[in-house]
């Protein structure tokens, strides 16, 4: 794949290769992400963030990445006063919009919106998500998230074991890691869901054709053996009846107790986050805040990570970072915790 | 004109002199918006783009042009939520917030609030479009494109043939580019509207008195014989009847076929964004979208430069631009466009 | 007190000697913000300002002081769509947004919402305001605008006449600051409100233990002879009935007439701002814009000096100030002011 000036759309559009090249510059990004270094190699660029959809958590991080690369950001949040609410059509909100930045980041309500805006745009375009079509950036940093988990106890990617849990019909996080995930060999796939809401067909097929093991199920039973819980929100809105609702209620919940019950004492825990850690939300507990295997904030951290990686790469800089290296003078760590 | 320290409110400021230095000013800004250069002459200033009324493309352009200078933008949007709406004056605003910025942008829904907020300023201010009123750098910016596309064609604005069409009553547009054209010699004026929303009278005055020919008419007939056709948007409401604008519907349109009939094959269309492109709107039709003499979008490129280029007089800095150039190291080109 | 690192959540942190090393920094600020030199000091730093309630003067005036230390903002506005709507709790908030900055400014509706976020956020974080109970840049700006007023006429907080007008029951900037005055000696309190808005018990004890004088009234006579007077707004919903509004209405306006007949020719005129300056507000009116003594602008410009300060403090880079120091090349005065 070759990435300087391509539009990052979707998780289809990246192979083994070109997998591997985003990780190894996202840990070239980490002493930068850490303060430990800064680089200003973007200096002088400008990032348009347009979300036309509010997201606050992506917005800041695509954001703070290009700050971090020492670039510029212009923002737009929302569409009800946008031109695009009198009638103009996304080729001309692309063609004015792309010459005022160097590279784009959109999130619009609307699938296959941001790829008709890229057809317009003079710059490249990476997708922060367009509706329930495609967030490629939260599967990229997902799957780099569980192969950081993995090789801190000694594990790959290649022969683990993950549990899906919770709405896996429409979680668009589940399908787009799915895809990428099997590219990898001899993962098992255990999917936990009510039947209403289980794998879409495409997706096991995908998992099923490149040899992966998959094992549905409607409950968690004993041991789990699983080296990644990913756990994903249930919203009720999606049953056909609150009765059916009801019957599943606490079913797909993660707490302390569900937990040790049925998973191994180091199995990794994520979500795409935000959480709703309410109790009556059911979905993931704070119970569990204290638990070292829990990686949710891991996973919010190489989010950053993952975003100055692909800026880095469609703006062909990866090997100029440390040509344009300062140091950090100040101090961003807290006295007390 | 002395640009330093001014406020710019009002297309009445400018004479020929001073529409030549902004333009001078503006050429020499291509190679950083094209990104062949950086000049960080405004390193460390800060720009307050201050958007009490929403305008995304405006609102990011001034944004735009500041951070292609070196700047910082610190920004607001709306009013509904700020001191104005719980009884501050303009004044009290302006006073407080001027010492946030070197410099101000502004927009704000009521005619003269940007002049009276700029009394209160202790920094220049800059008119980003107040109501009916004014909004001279979108005035400047169409002149400056009409003058580049007709040197692309060996012509100049002298002795040129503009058609203006649509609403000529209400459009703020029209009535600032005819008072900065009257300044010019031998132009041909033909203003196509309907009886309702002709161009008012104090403007045909103006191009009467300064010797332009003006011709005014409810149609287009035969050919036009125009160097130029600026098209503006006509909206349903400005009619006292539904079945009056019934009566005017598509006679204002511009798309290929009325194009290729009406006029010359370099004849260049402008109009001041966003447009309406859906079918419905009778309005500036998409079917024109690869015509070369399309100029649209150079428009809103162009207000990139005008922007840069005034930011430069008012701060002083327009001479020293070279002085702090750097080079650019990323690449923004797409790949595949 | 030791500042690097620390968060800045309350008035009560601070003792006389952190005051005393804030407002030294703060008059070291002086030459950046008045545009007599740059520093560069955070370049680099990310500053996260988030204004999960609106407040356009606050947001900018910390966005602007982080600016001009070099540093660059990410920031968010209101939480309608935000994470925290959907059930997320402030700690996840907390974990995940300060992964994306250096530091956070905060502003939220609800009284101890900044210190329970704080407790997640893994860097420093300043209270921009949380609801009824804390806004302490805004204490510290009006103790260092005192100070400075009272200098400029050979005065000091030892031994000053202070009179606070208006709401003092709900008035937050008014307890904060009594907070901050009760550190010095032989402070001369007068307190002018309504029985019903009277400033509160632990309060007045606190004044009352720390050996100040405190005269507590409804009304102003005769010769104040007070070196401040601080005026506060009073709104009409905070009383019982319209009736016992309308009795007070115009008892605790400040206007020229007022402010001729009880108060010094040079009493200092403070107030938080926004004023309501409409005549029926009764509150401050804009009949003493021209008085010298009118110090309310002045209290706007500290409150960046005094925001740059806790920034170089926090980041531990206030004794870096000189060493990142640049010229400033553009010229942001006024030509007709």
């Amino acid at each position: 794949m070759q990435f300087t000036g391509a539009n990052i759309l979707s998780v289809n559009q990246f192979d083994a290769d070109a997998i591997t090249q985003v990780f190894t510059i996202a840990d070239k990004m980490q002493p930068y992400a850490h303060r430990k270094k800064r680089t200003r190699v973007l200096d002088g660029a400008i990032l348009g963030n347009l979300f036309f959809e509010p997201s606050t958590r992506t917005r800041v991080s695509f954001g703070t990445a290009f700050n971090l690369l020492g670039g510029e950001v212009r923002e737009t949040t929302g569409m009800e006063s946008s031109a695009i609410a009198k009638g103009e059509s996304l080729y001309d909100t692309a063609r004015v919009l792309s010459s005022y930045s160097d590279i784009i980041a959109m999130r619009h309500p609307k699938a296959g919106s941001v790829a008709e805006f890229a057809e317009g745009s003079r710059v490249p375009v990476i997708n922060g998500g367009d509706g329930a079509n495609e967030h490629p950036t939260q599967a990229l940093l997902d799957l780099y998230t569980i192969k950081k988990e993995l090789e801190h106890h000694q594990l790959s990617v290649d022969g683990m074991h993950i549990c899906m849990m919770g709405d896996l019909k429409y979680g668009r996080t589940v399908h787009s890691l799915s895809k990428l995930l099997a590219m990898y060999k001899n993962v098992h796939f255990t999917l936990i869901s009510p039947r209403e809401l289980c794998m879409p067909e495409d997706i096991l097929g995908l998992l099923d054709s490149a040899g992966h093991r998959v094992t549905v199920t409607e409950r968690i039973e004993g041991s789990m053996d699983a080296d990644i819980v990913y756990q994903t929100r249930i919203q009720q809105e999606r049953f056909a009846s609150l009765q059916d609702a009801d019957q599943y209620r606490g079913k797909f919940r993660l707490n302390h107790e569900i937990y040790t019950k049925h998973y191994k004492p180091n199995t990794v825990i994520m979500h795409p986050l935000p959480r709703d850690s309410r109790a009556e939300a059911n979905e993931l507990d704070n119970d569990l805040n204290q638990n070292p295997n829990l990686a949710i904030f891991r996973q919010a951290d190489n989010g950053v990570l993952i975003r100055m990686a692909l800026f880095a790469l469609t703006l062909g800089v990866d090997h100029l970072l440390e040509k344009y290296e300062t140091d950090v003078v100040w101090h961003s760590e807290k006295a007390n915790i």
